[in-house]
């Protein structure tokens, strides 16, 4: 007779509080995981994305909300971590260019700490709300990258070597962004929680002007639905 | 008529300050790289090695010594970072056994800072000290992760979009810890600068007793060379 298992698979979610992440968080619970959120503190213009993400991971009772914090200014190369200006008012119309907020390789960066943390807790599912689709051009982005670091990841690790196994998971890899929204509607997101901004003034308020927020009202648009937070203009 | 390239190459070389790092360190100078040299203060117990590091970087004239911080201890795992005592006094006779040591993810999380900061630079080649022979049982210093974290790195990337690839160094790779202090000396390494120790005293001093010191010991003994610095016991 078999026993029935009624011990909770667990899961490590990647979340910035922002759409994309804190639909994944929503993907995660909805599934029956246990939830072990991730977040970082990168030397980014600001922390009111760390307040949603706090909120959220609160909201959706995880058994554990990690920040850590990483200093990517010291590297320097991208708008979001550095004195460059934020570009605002434009939509990229391709993928061919990858835009100056792209930051040098962090999704590799904080999916290895993930690793670290997923290892650490013997939990081999890692959550992370790429997708390729609407993805802004970002080279880490893209399944093929996914693939290569599942790949590593089980090279990298004790799992690697004892027979275990880390899935990356990228429930949001093949949506557009209105279709993460409809799906994070359906489960019942809160959105007005969330913050995407790459530029919120001191209030948090949403610029609404840069990249982030621009990809973020087009796809409450392409959705048919109101976006709940309030923009700058 | 080729007009002669007076560039020279740049490498971004992971420098703990032991003697593999250093080592590697020697050989990328000598291969006439300019070299970036990239430390981490991670949680480790003292911060005895990033002296030696700093020391290092001067003395082969790197360009840039950056050290980021770090913190793996909230991750947890390992001796190196959290209360549990190192363990002395006995080398492993094989390595199928992990040792409580070994630091989740860490080389993952360490080249991935390095790629971040090599594509920044636009640098190509990273340095790094691993090697298969007598790596303690980490997994992620075997030649079938390093291909694979390279493979990533590609893919993770701008310059895996835009055609250039970057390559993950491994000099020490095949060679036993004895093959790698004779090659050092050779270079004309000054091994009394370098610090390997696990578990130092406030001054600074090896204890002579963990399994980096033994290794230590054990490769200058195989090489029939003096160890220049001094031990505990």
């Amino acid at each position: 007779m078999q026993k029935e298992n009624k011990i909770k698979r667990r899961g490590v979610v990647l979340l910035s509080g922002g759409v994309d992440s804190t639909t994944t968080l929503a993907i995660a619970a909805r599934k029956g995981f246990a939830v072990y959120a991730l977040s970082f503190r990168y030397g980014q213009r600001n922390t009111h994305e760390l307040k949603a993400a706090s909120a959220l991971a609160k909201s959706y009772s995880a058994e554990k909300h990690l920040i850590i914090d990483i200093n990517l200014s010291e590297i320097g190369g991208s708008a979001l971590t550095t004195h460059t200006p934020v570009p605002k008012g434009g939509l990229k119309k391709s993928h061919s260019e990858i835009p100056i907020t792209y930051v040098p390789a962090r999704n590799t960066i904080f999916l290895s700490f993930a690793l670290a943390w997923a290892e650490v807790l013997n939990v081999m599912d890692i959550f992370i709300g790429v997708n390729a689709l609407d993805y802004s051009g970002y080279p880490d982005c893209r399944p093929e990258y996914i693939e290569a670091f599942e790949k590593m990841a089980n090279l990298a690790t004790r799992s690697g070597v004892e027979g275990e196994k880390f899935t990356i998971q990228t429930p949001l890899m093949n949506l557009t962004k209105s279709q993460i929204i409809q799906k994070g509607i359906e489960l019942g997101v809160d959105y007005s929680m969330t913050s995407s901004c790459y530029d919120p003034d001191s209030n948090g308020i949403s610029c609404g002007q840069c990249e982030s927020c621009l990809i973020r009202k087009k796809g409450f648009k392409d959705a048919g639905l109101k976006d709940p937070i309030m923009y700058k203009e």
